[in-house]
């Protein structure tokens, strides 16, 4: 295999972040000797019931919409497990189960689940797609600051507890940790989109996550980019640096 | 078409409590004017990775594993609704997102959601399958009264929040709510199985639930058996009754 050039590497980087801009897929996997995975990966604000479906047939894992962690504090969305510790004291079982640490990485990024409150069962691929959009709208315009009050016009338009996933980073994004919830997020800041994306982990079918070369190959067989974390992170580094 | 006859009907509720204990699907839809939605349904037990790739493939839905309200009692297992409102006094978002009615129902059946300790991703079809099966066994010992400590038990073995949703039924089960909780968590009560079944909603190509013809076609086209609520409810009147 021929050595990348640093120009194949800023083409690919560039032609990634056309591709969320446009609303289509990229493909990101994390790092070898962490979670080794690969998410398919929209900015949300484009995704309809296609990417929905997209996603859940080429990938088969959980649909979560990523949210940067300024963001959700503004919204005043909490990670779950802060959620759980202050419901310790009535629900026992909350006292045991929360994690000191994943196999992976210190801290799981799962925030409340969601619909959108024009959702009928909330499952369906429009009804995530309508959750999934209309968050992604809601994000812009809290990022643009043009949202007044951004828990009032989340609780309005979104209930609590839904279908999808949402995921909030951490706060200094690939500075503190390297999952798909920060290159994902990060990849939207650099396009010029608002931070939130929506990912789905890609299964094998052996029962183990799809390895890195089929990934790749699926990715690139269908004209779409193939990122590996390191290659967000240097981009990022230069870009936030 | 010719009209069922008494026989034909008990013959298919039987075979559709076979193929629970024997580790097949059955297909339940739950009522028109309802949800509208088939989904494929497992005795927990016997779910391996092959079963959870079956239902991420065929349904493409959620993968949620449902426990009987007593069940979830002795353990203590809270809805996610009653957790979310211990914590609202210090998270503001959960007082006006918490939903008083749901469309097509009163109440949502939403527990916590959970990883078996062992799971490295929480995410892979083997890892979901060690989730839900060794869920599937505690049931069974806290059914049959042999776990002297159910919540110990569960928090020794699982950690919150992970990748599998915990149901919970109603405490009447269908006298209260003929979701697709309930009526799965009745099929494996009517088996002698622990009342845990692991189910999945089954997606159509055009954004919306598959609809009732195209879910019974696939399912009778691979000789599983297919059923719609009313007739789970008939068989549970008359065993419970």
């Amino acid at each position: 295999m021929r050595r990348q050039s640093k120009r194949d590497k800023m083409d690919r980087l560039d032609k990634a972040l056309d591709s969320l801009r446009e609303g289509r897929p990229i493909f990101i996997y994390d790092a070898d000797g962490r979670e080794e995975e690969t998410d398919i990966v929209f900015a949300s604000e484009n995704v309809s019931h296609d990417e929905v479906r997209f996603m859940r047939k080429n990938g088969g894992g959980l649909i979560c919409t990523t949210m940067a962690d300024d963001v959700a504090e503004r919204i005043g969305l909490p990670f779950l497990v802060d959620v759980f510790k202050t419901a310790q004291a009535v629900h026992p079982v909350l006292r045991n189960s929360l994690p000191d640490t994943l196999p992976y990485d210190t801290k799981s990024a799962f925030s409340l689940t969601f619909n959108h409150r024009k959702c009928y069962t909330g499952i369906t691929d429009i009804d995530r797609a309508l959750t999934i959009a209309e968050f992604g709208k809601l994000v812009r315009s809290v990022q643009e600051k043009k949202c007044e009050n951004p828990l009032k016009a989340f609780t309005k338009a979104f209930r609590v507890p839904g279908h999808v996933f949402l995921l909030r980073t951490s706060k200094e994004l690939l500075k503190d940790r390297n999952g798909h919830t920060e290159l994902s997020t990060a990849m939207c800041l650099m396009a010029k989109l608002p931070p939130t994306a929506t990912i789905c982990e890609m299964m094998g079918d052996d029962g183990k996550a799809l390895t890195k070369p089929a990934a790749r190959k699926f990715a690139e067989s269908q004209g779409f980019i193939f990122l590996e974390g390191h290659e967000v992170q240097e981009a990022w580094d230069k870009w936030s640096g």
